[in-house]
């Protein structure tokens, strides 16, 4: 690489690992090192995840518990995009499209993953579809507006079964944060439903449902378990030990594939696997996780590096470093610090760090926490420590305040339970365009399926520069079908030659469809094999043929 | 009606009218009335609309513009629902479904209608599924997470034609919430700008077209409009007089059938219409909003009355009651007076009120204002009167408290761009049934068209009480798709005989669908025949023909 030409490390993911890794670069790299700092994410926010399950029960309003990236690193460019692929041979970041149907290619030196890990629910009969998951802002705005609703609802009726399958929750998981969201969820029902004049407080179940012997047994000690076990309980949340959720429907949460609780919100923080975009490359895998030297490289690569949850970073002292906050962050300064000494070509430093010690909130004022390895604490002190380091630790001065103004206002303000509406997506979207407008260009990546309602499109295609005018389709017929179902970009482009309307299906639920109804799935099928001829040989197809 | 039993009062929406009403009675009704309130509304909460602009903008937090129902109105009984149906000679107010197949029927003594307007983008093309609305608390949220997402994009690309669309914006309609929405966006763009080092305000485009000759001409006086007009001009809005949104399409707004703007945000304030709710019924209307006397009662009824923008009430004066909230809450008074007074058999009085003026925010702090006919206020004095009158009449003193911790807020904490993303809710939806669910029920709404994907159900109608298996349906069969093609209520009841899957599409998708896919309309028209017929003699159909 010539010293002139600007180097650019490219970071995947904008959580603890990511953050910390540009906050680093930005303090540690020179204008003379002549670098480009570059973050992908989803958002333009990074969520503090400590501080989540306080939104569910609305201690903290919606967004105080997110810091908006620019913000926080102002020296890094931020692409707010989702990633369609990544070549690690290239060295290219491919980025989904945004207000257009294009990718945006993204070159880079260096690249880092802290992709995190995902939920998912595979495998688990009616997970996917039934239970909430609780690992974003959006999960946990989610989980507290269905409590709203339930609530709503169970006020609105006489049926007593239905009220109390509309107040039973059923919670998966009995580590950090099922804990946190059981408690924090309980808390906030039973607050709610004395608001509610023909609902009282016996209808509510709430049943955590754990799989292992004790509460959080892999973040906290046994005394500190049995504490939190018996505040819950306290509380009216029921605990079931070596149990697991097996099955959810609409109306019912499946235990060991026998007993059933009528219940009609799940919530599950159990399964979470790594980023399915590291399946399809060539990177060396433990249990789906990046493996990486002490240094955070890779094996086997000198520009990728890897940190946080996605990645599997060996210790000193044997053994992996455990996914959490505490040691993400260090991980980002350590490989921050790697990163800038490989780039000026001096030696690498391994990762090491002990861990301080665990901290969890239990709600309504209580938490536990064990420092050290020696101090435990619990109750109401442990609670203030709780929000004591975690408000120090919270990124941002703005966010400081506006956590702090939040905080104050839960003491002195009552419970709410205003929920936050927005507009529902409509699953299959009408779209209108003028004369003249292109639809989607060859080479284009293949989002949607699209059906004429009204107007005549052209299909266009390129060959040697030239194009050709394969097909002009009218009300009733379809195109785009092709570049989803072989995976394919665009074959062909699409261009209006009338005022066009059309009804546009997501690839995923056109997917859906023909993967299930055979009479949909045969004729397109057909046309599908006859569109692909004619489009390789540039044979005329369709209504108004035209060579 | 006999003295002994309660009275009912059923509100119909919860804006300025129907909250205002409710807060009345509450007042004037006394426990020997005996009489229930009740009021129906699709969200827990009131919100306070001259406020909303300022969510665009991010003045106040996303819902410190919304105050909880049950908290403003502790007397009345709420129906967080929709509304399905009315039913006038009955008198029987049909709720939509929530958390089941099955509508909720509620009766009254007294009817009252404060619908409001619903948006209505009829007519002209593309405005439906290109332009944002701008009337709900989820329009101001979705219009400042597309002015966030627009800005983060170009920000992002070099291609200038489409970082110029990106940062094109296009209103229409410049009466109150046109300007106000105008001058939110036009000041929170051109900030929020500032903070991308590769954008620059020269790109930033923002556009107003309104019909007439000066803006607000409905609302205020000439020499206010002028200066209206001159501080947005003075701020970058671009204003097209006399001009009309005629067309919008996913990259540009068509101003009379003959100009294109390329622009990838068209924002519509205009075409408000009635809630379709009403054309249904036998109501006298005059241009789709219902008439009624000076006392609010409907024409033609003794207990049905109406009020605020869904009703035309005359005025002492001559004319009718404009459509402002100021007028809502007051007839809001009177409504709830005459209501009380024909229960208790004493005579009604007429509405009457005068304005008392009108208030428009302009953004950065500025405003404009009118009083008593006389007194004219501008910039930062009207302004501050602005907030402090809407502060006063927000309702509830903990909101009074948030919004002015968030004003605080806003004025030593700078611009931020968080945006706040929902989990995007799935077109074509998969649901998963343990063996022996029933999906829905004979007589259930018809809401939704099912595919199997595994497992089988039985279809079962009752006949004299005993109940016929009229069909066993397998993998890649469908059901549910008559009661929605014959708009009627579930014909069978259909249980699970196994563990099932299956994809179900909405009523709304699968009618855009069959309208459009001539392939898919034949074969459950075909299919359709034959199942009602053999419905009706309960004959066998489908895979395993069971009698």
């Amino acid at each position: 690489m010539s010293s002139s030409k600007k180097q650019r490390i490219v970071i995947l993911g904008a959580g603890f690992g990511g953050v910390y890794t540009a906050m680093h670069l930005e303090k540690f790299l020179h204008k003379k090192d002549n670098v480009e700092i570059v973050l992908v994410n989803k958002e333009n926010y990074f969520v503090y995840q400590p501080m989540l399950a306080e939104v569910v029960g609305g201690a903290v309003g919606l967004i105080d518990t997110v810091s908006s990236l620019r913000k926080l690193l102002p020296k890094t460019t931020l692409f707010v995009r989702e990633i369609e692929s990544i070549d690690l041979q290239k060295k290219i970041i491919s980025l989904s499209p945004l207000f257009s149907h294009s990718t945006y290619e993204l070159e880079y030196d260096h690249l880092v993953f802290s992709l995190g890990t995902v939920t998912d629910f595979r495998g688990i009969p009616g997970l996917h579809e039934h239970a909430l998951p609780f690992k974003t802002l959006a999960d946990a705005i989610a989980i507290r507006n269905r409590i709203i609703d339930v609530v709503e609802c169970a006020a609105s009726i006489n049926d007593l079964s239905l009220q109390k399958e509309l107040l039973s929750f059923v919670i998966g998981g009995g580590g950090f944060s099922g804990v946190e969201v059981a408690a924090e969820l309980n808390d906030f029902v039973r607050a709610l439903i004395k608001k509610y004049p023909t609902l009282n407080e016996d209808l509510v179940r709430v049943v955590l449902v754990h799989s292992q012997k004790r509460l959080m047994d892999k973040e906290l000690s046994e005394n500190l378990s049995l504490y939190a076990q018996k505040i819950l309980s306290k509380r009216g949340v029921e605990i079931r030990f070596g149990q697991h959720l097996t099955s959810a429907s609409l109306n019912e949460a499946i235990i060991d594939h026998k007993e059933t609780i009528a219940a009609k919100t799940v919530i599950s923080t159990v399964p979470s696997s790594p980023n399915p975009l590291l399946e399809k490359l060539q990177l060396p895998l433990i249990k789906g996780k990046i493996k990486t030297s002490s240094f955070l490289l890779v094996e086997g690569y000198d520009n990728v590096w890897a940190l946080g949850d996605c990645a599997c970073i060996p210790l000193e002292r044997g053994g992996f470093a455990p996914p959490t906050a505490q040691f993400a962050l260090r991980e980002g300064k350590t490989l921050a610090k790697n990163l800038v000494a490989y780039i000026r070509k001096k030696p690498l430093s391994s990762f090491h760090f002990k861990s301080l010690g665990m901290l969890g909130a239990l709600g309504h004022r209580s938490a536990v926490a064990e420092l050290f390895g020696h101090f435990k604490f619990s109750g109401i002190i442990a609670w203030l420590l709780w929000r004591a380091i975690y408000w120090l630790k919270l990124p941002g001065f703005d966010r400081k305040i506006k956590v702090a103004f939040s905080w104050l206002l839960d003491m002195i303000i009552p419970i709410e339970s205003v929920q936050l509406k927005l507009n529902p997506t409509r699953g299959i979207i009408q779209l209108h365009y003028e004369e003249g407008e292109i639809i989607f260009k060859e080479g284009d990546v293949g989002d949607y399926l699209y059906i004429l309602i009204s107007g005549t499109v052209e299909v266009i295609k390129d060959k040697d520069g030239a194009p050709y005018r394969i097909a002009t389709l009218g009300a009733g017929e379809y195109f785009g079908e092709l570049a989803i179902l072989n995976e394919k970009r665009r074959l062909a482009t699409v261009k209006c030659a009338t005022k066009v309307d059309v009804l546009a299906l997501r690839k995923t639920d056109f997917g859906a469809l023909m993967a299930n109804l055979e009479s949909l799935r045969k004729g397109f099928e057909e046309t599908g094999k006859k569109r692909t001829e004619a489009l390789e040989k540039l044979h005329p197809f369709g209504k108004g043929k035209i060579a």
